[in-house]
């Protein structure tokens, strides 16, 4: 089931300066930065609200580290802007199952990791009016600690 | 002070369709619609979560009623999709004027009414690296109530 908005995954040319762009103006400071390589991308997370199932959302700014990556190849095409939005769950397998049973398209056989220890899939942008969107499960607490020190 | 992300605006073709498409998929049922004369959409507004600041977060599907809309405008370019993102404050008004004073273009000389009572602005998409990005102060519950009788 899902349960709050997670994020909203925004594609720039520069992550250093959307990054001084999203604090200059809004106040929003960098909860935490990583490389994730599965992606392809470098990525500063911003932390913007805690949600009423327990989770929170976040503005995931993003990075290509290679022109083929897919947020890579996503800009060629459209520039900077909102690249994709993410629904939280607590459990995404269950989620995703259900969602590929009803016939769209899941891009993942099984849920991968995601940023902070997280479980992730996406949907196919086709299959969902336009809008490229992810499932998350969140790490538990203590994961996501553990994971945060590998990512730094 | 911008507290929280208030919605995600999805421009669709078909706005019955999306919604089928939402409540289908992923049990998002409709919370209210509404013809949003000014912005030329008629909306069906999804309440995904509430947020930690009092407030909630939203998925507005949109459908233009009118070819020349904005909204219609950019989904002749863009095709369905993410049209634009909402951060919420509890003060619009003093948070869009600092903000132009930064040189942000602010697309509205003041706030106008938007959705169920609120107070809205926007920011013109390429002072905020390709993100069109609307500001949005709620109505308090009690105007809230009395603009959805209005609007339904």
């Amino acid at each position: 089931m899902l349960t709050r908005i997670d994020h909203i995954g925004i594609a720039c040319h520069d992550l250093d300066e959307t990054v001084e762009f999203y604090r200059a103006t809004y106040g929003f400071e960098v909860f935490r930065t990583a490389i994730i390589e599965d992606q392809g991308v470098r990525e500063a997370m911003l932390k913007i609200n805690e949600t009423s199932d327990g989770g929170a959302s976040y503005l995931p700014l993003m990075q290509p580290i290679r022109d083929d990556s897919a947020v890579g190849k996503w800009m060629a095409k459209h520039g900077e802007g909102v690249h994709h939005i993410a629904f939280g769950t607590a459990d995404v397998d269950t989620d995703s199952e259900a969602i590929r049973d009803k016939g769209i398209r899941v891009l993942y056989e099984q849920p991968r990791t995601g940023s902070m220890g997280s479980r992730i899939t996406f949907l196919h942008p086709k299959d969902c009016h336009g809008v490229l969107t992810e499932l998350v499960t969140a790490a538990k607490k203590d994961d996501r600690t553990s994971q945060d020190a590998q990512e730094h």
